[in-house]
């Protein structure tokens, strides 16, 4: 038998009851029922958010979320700071360029998190930035950023904090309002448990008047201006993904059912008896700053690393993510989103302590598990 | 028992089988299995599309791949000729002007078509086009246009035709390079059978050598290149919505079964069952030149429109389409779209005169449903 897992940091497991609604049979988008499903679908989003700014529900991909945050806000022309330090900084970086946005980079070397007092430097060098875009997780290396003192320090100034929330949100504490985030990008298929199909934006006051003073924008089908006059009809501009809707709503559900902080403190404990296993391995943890969407391995020296991740899922079932780009090979990506409890998560730790061994990696087998376990003994004790 | 029938034109009825395969568990969207399905979805595409040119396939609305054939093809300043006969002509005035475009209007009244010596007229006038934008089921009045005689006109000039095809790829004759479509924009949620969520557009390659030397483009989402750059690998640039794709496959693998001649055929055979009904049924087809896709009725002066939809729907279950924005209330949109079979179309028309009878619309009970049968068992003899 070979049962397939999945620990990609998206697509992620998605639960029974939310595939099943996926099944039923289509109907009309423009119907009270479905304007309804929308208006509970947007609260708890807002609710994940933990916003009372607007969400905007796009189809697309989340790229197309953060194109709509950039196309918005900026003109040709305009300048912004962009805080890099992986793949999906690097996203910001094409998207801005495409738009003709004036960049100014903060960088840090992949592992690494940006150090607030970067990003203070370069807007006080920088005064007339007009939005500074961040990641809330670098999925592509497993840093988390410290979005809440970014928010401090934007805040003070003009410019507005726009975050690609895309893995991050759900997975990690995020506050969007108490943070002062003016926008934030999340899509369907991380920790909201979903398929991939639909992109949200939340908006703040504050970014909605940067929107509707920039008239040089050129957009249509992302123009955020056109989604917020549906919202008061619950509705969209354009046929949206409504089956997706459908189900996201019996998703949110759930995480409304567990409660933000609970699944926060959810993905903690996973994420500490991930770190701890990785340890225990005798390998080591990737991330400067790790977040708990993912924990992120460097690959050790003698071990091929795409060899290891072919084994994982030829023999045991179990798929994980390689690095991207210059990074393949040299990093394996456990991810912790989705439909996924600790449980599951040790039942990965079990599968990479066997091709551990089978690869020669020197360290005492089953320490991995019993480290792992140790903590989820301590996080049930709390 | 209340049953449920969709006969909106999009989202439409989706096959037991796709509905299914929605419900499976999700998967990694970087595999060698996902690609060989991506492949397989091209292929079936170009197929229906009836071209041998690059299908690319977008996570958006229908919306987001006309956006696309604007952004990549047009710079702000350059000039289109807009052939419109009703809203969907209008989505593309929208678009053009959304990104800076000088649109040469050639109008027909809602319900007519555009005669293809107007387009001549325009190009005539205007040698400098570069593009030509028009709608192959304009969905809002029911009409079909030449598209055809579009193409031999456009071929002959160095501009491009570019055909919104969302609601007529698959349910009408449409021979994308016999006809010399440069740019046909489809979407999954009419005629292909699928849920809403995904564009496709078919790009000639005249096309790609006006989008390649497009510089002044300002796009990331929908940038055709990024998506052409992914063809050989049988990929896409952004996390696709990789379920649904998997389950248009399935959609697309009945079509093939049926045959793309023998699919025009059924919705001709449906659509003229219903015309000859309406006319039985003392009413009147709104569309002077109806296509297959749909069959629109104007509702007699002296019947409330939207009350006659809401009976139809809350007494017998049949969900039609009303008239969009000024058109509400004067118009009935019956669509054929999507899993319907003739048998369905018969239901269809039983409960529309079950609600005249009883909205005392003069006319012989039982005619509308006699007059689709003698189609339908012609249809057969054929």
């Amino acid at each position: 038998m070979s049962k397939q897992r999945l620990f990609t940091p998206g697509p992620t497991p998605v639960p029974e009851e939310t595939l099943l609604e996926l099944a039923k049979p289509v109907t009309y988008h423009r119907t009270a029922e479905q304007k309804a499903v929308f208006a509970e679908v947007v609260a708890d989003l807002q609710y994940v958010y933990q916003t009372k700014n607007s969400v905007v529900v796009l189809t697309s991909s989340g790229t197309g979320g953060m194109e709509a945050a950039v196309s918005n806000t900026l003109a040709p022309g305009n300048k912004a700071i962009l805080l890099t330090a992986g793949r999906w900084g690097e996203r910001w970086k094409g998207i801005l360029k495409a738009f003709g946005v004036e960049t100014v980079l903060v960088e840090a070397a992949y592992g690494k998190a940006i150090p607030p007092a970067d990003l203070e430097a370069a807007l006080a060098k920088h005064p007339d930035t007009v939005a500074v875009f961040g990641t809330l997780s670098e999925t592509s290396t497993g840093v988390g950023h410290d979005v809440a003192t970014f928010g401090k320090i934007v805040a003070k100034t003009p410019a507005l904090l726009v975050i690609d929330g895309i893995s991050g949100l759900g997975a990690m504490e995020c506050r969007t309002d108490d943070w002062n985030i003016d926008i934030c990008v999340s899509g369907s298929q991380k920790a909201l448990m979903m398929p991939p199909g639909l992109a949200y934006v939340a908006v703040s006051d504050k970014a909605w008047k940067r929107i509707e003073g920039n008239t040089a924008s050129r957009s249509f089908y992302f123009d955020l201006k056109r989604y917020k006059a549906k919202i008061p009809e619950n509705d969209t501009p354009f046929t949206p993904a409504n089956t997706l809707i459908k189900a996201q709503r019996i998703s949110l559900k759930r995480i409304r059912a567990e409660g933000i902080e609970n699944l926060w403190a959810r993905h903690a404990l996973m994420a500490n008896a991930a770190r701890a296993a990785v340890k225990a391995m005798n390998l080591e943890n990737f991330a400067e700053r790790p977040n708990n969407a993912l924990t992120v391995i460097t690959v050790p020296a003698a071990i091929d690393g795409t060899a290891f991740l072919g084994k994982l899922e030829k023999q045991y079932g179990y798929k994980l993510a390689n690095g991207q780009d210059n990074m393949k090979g040299k990093i394996w990506r456990l991810s912790h989103m989705g439909y996924l409890d600790p449980f599951d998560i040790l039942g990965a730790l079990s599968a990479i302590e066997l091709v551990l061994v089978e690869m020669g990696h020197p360290f005492e087998a089953g320490a991995g598990v019993a480290a792992a376990q140790r903590v989820l003994a301590e996080g049930v004790r709390k």
